[in-house]
């Protein structure tokens, strides 16, 4: 079993490594990173750079895509990118096509959301209506063989609800205990819901301006 | 604000890269992530490769130290390594020196822990108490200068702890936030009083396996 995720300069590093690290220890799956071209690839926050072996080219039937999101992802979603055609030719193989926070875009952009529920960060639920999409306020949105998860940590629920479903829930209580997946945030502040009006307007401000700082650059 | 990441071969990827994403938050905050030598550092389950820019040499007073585990560690441990040296020696001039896992093993090793209440992967308490501290099964342990996590996703509790001390509480929700880190696993099987012995000892030989692979061969 291939469980290929799939990437691209400025994504955000914990929404791939969150399911990287679940389906690293799901028993006969080999976990690919690939991106457009092998080589170094900065994540959003410049602070890692992943050395990819695997290019989109190198990936043709994966059981499973996971999508990770990243500031730039609105902007690739908007303008084109080589992995929404990826996106688009591989989903005729996958027994499963998902993706973690803004990695929805790219799955709406390459017009698989058309018609379906489905979820993404919370400050890009309009984004991802414009792609035809039913935005959808849950951790997980299950659609059968597309599965859309929340913004950035989510990608753990999502790659656990995927193991359960690809080899039974005793392998994914397995792999969630030898995680210590037993979570406990010191504060209460994980969804829109659970804070101020203030407190959310200044962190979507601050993930915008996360956004604009690479469009008029040169992303690595 | 120097955040130091520190690492070696066959770190757990997502030890370090769930506080890594909660500090690339923190305004202000510069986050390195270190190993012996720079250059290519391949994960416990090689499926990632990070491209290591900052050696230990040239990280001198770091305010944060966190230290990842990995399945070798207790070996590191054991038979020493350059990061325990250096662990002891920045710890002089640290504001928080902090694991993840068995991250708490090499503070161990370093001599930081004896007499001190700490946690680890729940798999390792005995060897937690080899190093002279009161093992605690607890999701993160403070200890004033010194705390130290649960096993692997406990990193994100952790960061987001010490960004509450650092930056104030609103800080690290503003961040919780970002992230979403709203979690909800879909099984209750995070920590071992919530799995059968069954499971438990069937996941503490998978770790035990995963230990043993690194100690006859090559690491990278």
């Amino acid at each position: 079993m291939q469980i290929a995720i799939a990437l691209y300069p400025h994504h955000t590093a914990l929404d791939a490594i969150g399911p990287y690290q679940v389906f690293s220890y799901l028993p006969g799956a080999e976990v690919v990173v690939c991106a457009a071209a092998p080589g170094p690839l900065v994540d959003d926050r410049r602070g890692l750079t992943l050395e990819i072996t695997h290019a989109f080219g190198d990936i043709e039937a994966p059981d499973v895509v996971i999508v990770p999101g990243g500031l730039i992802a609105r902007a690739l979603a908007r303008r084109g990118d080589p992995i929404i055609d990826w996106i688009r030719d591989v989903h005729e193989r996958t027994r499963f096509t998902t993706s973690v926070c803004t990695g929805a875009l790219l799955l709406g952009a390459a017009g698989l959301l058309r018609g379906r529920r489905a979820t993404t960060h919370w400050s890009s639920y309009d984004e991802l209506r414009a792609y035809g999409a039913e935005p959808t306020a849950e951790r997980v949105v299950d659609e059968g063989r597309i599965l859309t998860a929340a913004g950035v940590s989510a990608g753990i629920d999502l790659a656990l609800t995927l193991v359960g479903r690809l080899a039974g829930p005793e392998a994914a209580q397995a792999i969630q205990l030898g995680l210590e997946y037993d979570p406990q945030p010191p504060y209460d502040a994980g969804s829109p819901a659970k804070v101020s009006p203030e407190l959310r307007e200044l962190v979507r401000a601050v993930l915008t301006d996360g956004e604009d700082q690479y469009l008029g650059g040169t992303p690595a």
